[in-house]
């Protein structure tokens, strides 16, 4: 669902960020895979987890390299000029071990790459797929001064250019992203009408995911926070339970829709039974505080700042030790991905980054609530991207 | 939800499958990492798709390297010694990139392995951790003898090894299995009180996966061909679309529940609208097919004369080229695996394979159809694991 023009932007971004004398680069983490082609081995397929390549030549060629049943499971057409497909199963023969037609694979262009300085990802490329490749150990990785992202200098590799890329979105990751959002909504709004006391956590994700894939029109990986937060537990997040809420819990709806491998990421706090006056008290200061959040936002503005924004109404309230985590961070293909919204934050927000604001408070006696929006940073300010309803 | 006695016997089955002069084994596939230690990274969390190893020693120390982020989103709990593990992200500070707290995670243990002969999983382990172990090229992956899966001698490695040790499930693995089927049997059930003409591939989906997630009483994964298969267009597979499924299209519902990375695979197809007379035709064959398949499973028994025994009913019939694939193959933690019962398997069906029947046909101006179970096989014949009904 990635575009052709992104994903050739992309690759010239890349192109620019690397030393000129590289002429080829092996890519093997998935999301970059990804992020360049538009490849993905579906995730709910038989072959999710397997595993493909992206050769880039400086050229502007575009190859991938994998076993037939991998490339088959694909999301969605990739845009690449070459493929290198290796038969594994054919259902008429037996089968070898599947990693080693993706080496077979790889090996077919190993003499492409003879004399020719380029770079692998040396995160995610297996040895043995590098040893089909014949290639000098030490040449073969991009080392270079370009900072570590810390803001410090030091080595940079293809893996942390590529992640240094990944922050400002391209329009077409920001369409998948709108998508993610909308089907969060979908799952957020079912979410209000069907929690009353006695449903359960897991009946609860079984209503939210069915919306979600209704209002995406395909499946998806739906996951998050699906817990009661409670004035005895005030602080629970993972996958539901069979606890069944009772009135006076907090339902904390904390989830990511995943489509095409990009995530939304947001929140709402829903008072089970209704909200009593703390509860309403504690929604009204984490609103303050997304409120001062979003003020806060735009591009050249220090991460830092934007935490201590959040943190503003909440101190003022005298709950600071209560917001025990981040004022938020950024979304994409991982999740959190920079930058990070933190007191020590040494990020600083950049004009494409698309981050979240989730303000907390856990207190026990009352119990914990959170709710989270997702934003794209510009240069005057920001775009609220998701468009569920925040109320209480 | 593996057990401790289950990866303990794994792990020694491991040791004794390798050559006695290794001390020490780095293993990087997360299927063999969970396999070994029950550690999963749980698929529907923030960490899906970030990764860990697992370093066994030959005197049972287990030691398992990561992030705290990815060792946090663990599925259950893992049988370990040791954990290295690095802190990546604490909600004060920026982070690096995730990858490399897994390097230094990698690099905490190269002291340890320095002049002691061991192995790495290549075809898994990346580059970047491999020289984090300063280890010298040649020495560190498992080369010998052994077979290569084919029946044919050749070089057989560390993945090869795990690979073949895996369809032998232990215990543990096949009460998983039971549970994923379990799950998918709930699923067959909803399915065939829901479809009815009118009714979309994808509400079908829906309905199919919060029946199963409602039995498994956890969220998991759900994915395979949720289809219908029409007169028109009569083979059909992979995720569900809005098609509206009509009065004489069958609606084939082939697919896997994944619990802790154990999947199940299994098939009825559901005549819309009430079965006409062709239909039940094709149905009859298919049982006949399954039954026959059946009757010749056996330890010991060579993979294609299964084919051969499936495909008797359906070449009797005189539709042998309307069965385009597979008769079956094995199950566990990929898809397919080993044995492939097919027309030139060199495979043979060992005591605690499991494995799938599935005969299907697929006739311009009928429709398609398959079924398919799930068996262990045993030393006197099998056990069959899934219990959902095929009916018509």
């Amino acid at each position: 669902m990635l575009t052709l023009a992104g994903c050739l932007a992309r690759r010239q971004a890349l192109w620019k960020a690397l030393p000129d004398s590289l002429e080829w680069v092996l890519i093997a983490d998935p999301r970059h895979v990804l992020y360049l082609s538009n490849f993905l081995v579906q995730p709910l397929s038989f072959s999710g987890g397997e595993r493909a390549w992206l050769w880039l030549e400086r050229s502007g060629k575009a190859t991938l390299l994998g076993d037939n049943f991998a490339l088959r499971s694909r999301s969605s057409d990739p845009f690449v000029d070459d493929e290198v497909m290796v038969k594994w199963y054919d259902h008429k023969h037996s089968v070898i071990n599947r990693d080693h037609a993706l080496l077979e694979a790889t090996k077919s262009i190993a003499d492409k790459l003879f004399g020719r300085p380029g770079a692998v990802e040396a995160e995610w490329l297996p040895l043995g797929a590098f040893e089909q490749l014949g290639l000098d150990h030490e040449s073969h990785s991009v080392k270079r001064e370009a900072g570590d992202g810390k803001g410090k200098g030091g080595p940079a590799d293809l893996g942390t250019i590529l992640r240094r890329l990944r922050r400002q979105k391209h329009p077409d990751e920001i369409a998948i992203l709108k998508k993610c959002m909308a089907a969060g909504a979908a799952g957020q709004a079912r979410a209000r009408e069907f929690v009353t006391p006695g449903v359960s956590e897991l009946e609860i994700y079984r209503e939210v995911q069915a919306a979600a894939i209704t209002a995406a029109g395909m499946p998806a990986l739906v996951y998050g926070d699906f817990r009661a937060c409670t004035p005895d537990v005030p602080k629970a997040g993972g996958l539901p339970t069979g606890y069944r809420v009772r009135e006076g819990d907090f339902f904390v709806l904390d989830y990511s829709v995943v489509l095409n491998g990009y995530r939304s990421d947001f929140t709402n706090a829903i008072a089970v039974g209704g909200a009593n006056d703390e509860q309403k008290r504690l929604f009204a200061i984490t609103q303050a505080a997304m409120s001062a959040g979003e003020a806060s936002l735009k591009a050249g503005r220090a991460a830092r700042e934007v935490f201590a924004a959040v943190e503003g109404p909440i101190r003022e309230a005298g709950l600071a030790d209560r917001f025990a985590h981040h004022a938020g961070h950024g979304i994409g293909l991982a999740h959190p991905e920079p930058p990070i919204l933190v007191p020590e934050s040494i990020d600083t927000l950049l004009a494409g980054d698309v981050i979240t604001i989730e303000p907390g408070l856990y207190v026990p006696g009352i119990g914990g609530i959170r709710i989270e929006h997702n934003y794209l940073i510009t240069e005057t300010g920001y775009e609220r991207l998701s468009q569920h309803e925040i109320v209480l």
